[in-house]
């Protein structure tokens, strides 16, 4: 017989999820509401403004996906694009492959745009692949990489689109919330995310955002949207603005509840207050760690504070470090992804998880566990320099 | 500003969510792991195994979809359907034809076997569409109509489809949990269902099994799955046997911590049990109603007990009366739906549901609203007749 599952209390310092507050745990357990029942109706109209407000758009059709962030992507993508179409697809690591595989199922044909790991996308690259791709419908690119931790010119890539009378498509699934992003100032047209980020959610819901823009190319397409999961035009109808709810799928209730909880957490700290936050902690993270004779595996310029990539000193067991800080401090951190398997740990700072406690916490740890496995690090210095900057 | 939300205590008796008991909304709220925590892996492992009981199958590929049940009809489709197929889909509710949205979508033909709502699907009419078109390759039906409450009979359905060399798609959406489920009695080859039915967990999250008939067709699959994230090719390598999981999306960690917990406790109950007590409730439901005046809308031998389709008096306005019961009793009940909507309503009594307390205060509570507005009712005769089945 199988009993209940009791899990510990861990500490999120991975790629996502990260830690997620009690009062966001709180609001995921209250009772099961019906979901059409008029007070979870007003609930969802609460969540929209809250999405509006944390995208920083006036785009109607803004809404929680219910399933998680790979689910709103692939959401715009079955939205925007038909059969035949082209698509300029910038990639600079995981999930810009992951855009690819969702342009092609589509029928569609991805133009790849190719950056190395840990670079930026080059919006030179991707001028150039519109010179040569006129035709393309599409740009699709990933704002904040989960995979490398590297910041690409959302702005830029989206005015690029723009210029060549093509719709973007942007993953903002490890930005919203941690640094600027700004879809209406950027003239995005469709962009989804993940709650399991920076929002501090538990992990299942995407929320997407569609422009005015995007939302004509919706309703003039001749062609059925090839998910009826994910068709926003059926999805409209339950998530649109007028009074009367159509019944498309039952929302995951609970997990909204979650969600709106998170959301009037980052409206009560204000956008630009959780910016901050996010920049300050990782400053005094990087601090800490090169102090400690570690480096970074990302340029500054480029770095997201939330999803610190730190290079594996030669000579020192990835699995084993990764495992002892889980198995005696409770503590999450991320392996490498693809090309960086091995060679990277990705140490996030996203959300609730993007405070003093787990900052200090992680140098102490990670001094620990490499001062046992007889790495060459500077013992005593990572704290002081982290608490430099947190004193600043 | 926008402030927290607190739900009031429904008791929910509509077509799902059912009532979730406190103890799984306890098992959501539990700290959020990593999905790829190793302690989080044996969960699933867990999960995989008490879906295999509940769902009475040795299947391997039986695991939970992170997204509600309309994405795990989904998920069966785009898996076994290639473009040019033809599909028998049989229709006597709303989700019959939700089904042949699905198989259009897929760029396969739905050959459409009709039935009235409120009929169970016509075996004879199924083989008549197989002798007329022998190319099918899988025959899709719907073992629960929520929309009526009418059960069907899968084993007969399951069975023809073998004898056409066809593979079954099967939505047990309602039935988990509630009645007789035998997926390898029946020979059923892609089964899918929902957590907040019978199961009392809370909606978002789809369990599906697949048959090793159905295995084979995805792996000698030419044409791609047209959705990445419902692809079972990639889903298996996360939720598969081997020991090392390849990440493919970040699984719902809460939501699957109150599916096992609901699954543990189905499996502490007993399968037979849990049916046995929804025919019991449900037993007591009818003759409570029906001792009151009503009657019922569904045949006595293609009834559901966990969602019982009552007619509505003439004279009596519906959407009074089920304003009245959510105002003043917190008691959710179901309207009709298509060609139900107005002539219905659909009380559930599934999952956590089904039980005394709620088949005495429906009864209760619905006497007291149709008395007030003048329906013509026998009063009081209704929980005598209830509480000598439930004595019985």
């Amino acid at each position: 017989m199988t009993g209940s599952f009791y899990p510990p209390q861990r500490t999120l310092m991975g790629p996502g999820p990260s830690d997620v507050p009690a009062r966001v745990l709180g609001a995921l357990a209250r009772p099961t509401l019906g979901h059409l029942d008029p007070l979870f109706v007003g609930l969802m109209d609460e969540i929209k403004g809250l999405l509006q407000y944390a995208f920083k758009t006036r785009n109607e059709l803004t809404l929680p996906v219910s399933a998680p962030g790979s689910a709103g992507m692939e959401a715009c993508f079955v939205n925007l694009l038909a059969p035949g179409d082209t698509v300029i697809v910038c990639a600079n690591g995981v999930f810009g492959g992951r855009m690819k595989e969702n342009v092609e199922r589509c029928g569609a044909t991805a133009i790849m745009v190719e950056d190395e790991w840990g670079q930026p996308v080059s919006i030179d690259k991707a001028r150039a692949a519109f010179a040569e791709h006129p035709q393309a419908s599409v740009l699709a690119f990933v704002h904040a990489e989960t995979s490398t931790g590297v910041r690409s010119d959302a702005a830029a890539l989206c005015a690029l689109a723009r210029e060549h009378n093509a719709l973007s498509i942007v993953d903002t699934v490890t930005s919203l919330g941690g640094i600027e992003l700004d879809v209406d100032g950027w003239g995005a047209d469709a962009v989804y995310s993940g709650t399991q980020k920076c929002l501090s959610c538990v992990p299942g819901i995407s929320p997407v955002t569609f422009s005015p823009r995007a939302v004509e190319r919706i309703q003039s397409r001749e062609h059925k949207v090839q998910s009826w999961f994910l068709d926003m035009q059926l999805v409209m109808g339950y998530w649109g603005g007028n009074s009367k709810r159509a019944y498309h799928h039952t929302a995951p209730v609970n997990a909204l509840y979650a969600l709106h909880e998170s959301l009037v957490m980052l409206q009560d700290e204000g956008l630009e207050a959780a910016w901050a936050r996010h920049a300050r902690h990782h400053a005094a993270l990087v601090a800490g760690l090169e102090a400690m004779g570690l480096s970074m595996a990302v340029a500054a310029e480029y770095r997201l504070p939330q999803l610190n990539a730190v290079n594996i000193p030669a000579g020192v067991d990835d699995a084993a470090v990764r495992s002892a800080l889980l198995n005696e401090f409770d503590l999450e951190i991320g392996a490498g992804l693809g090309a960086l398997a091995g060679k990277t740990w990705r140490i996030g700072l996203m959300g609730h998880s993007s405070r003093e406690r787990n900052v200090l916490t992680l140098l102490a740890a990670l001094e620990s566990v490499l001062g046992r496995q007889g790495a060459a690090i500077n013992s005593g210095a990572a704290l002081p320099a982290a608490q430099a900057i947190l004193a600043g």
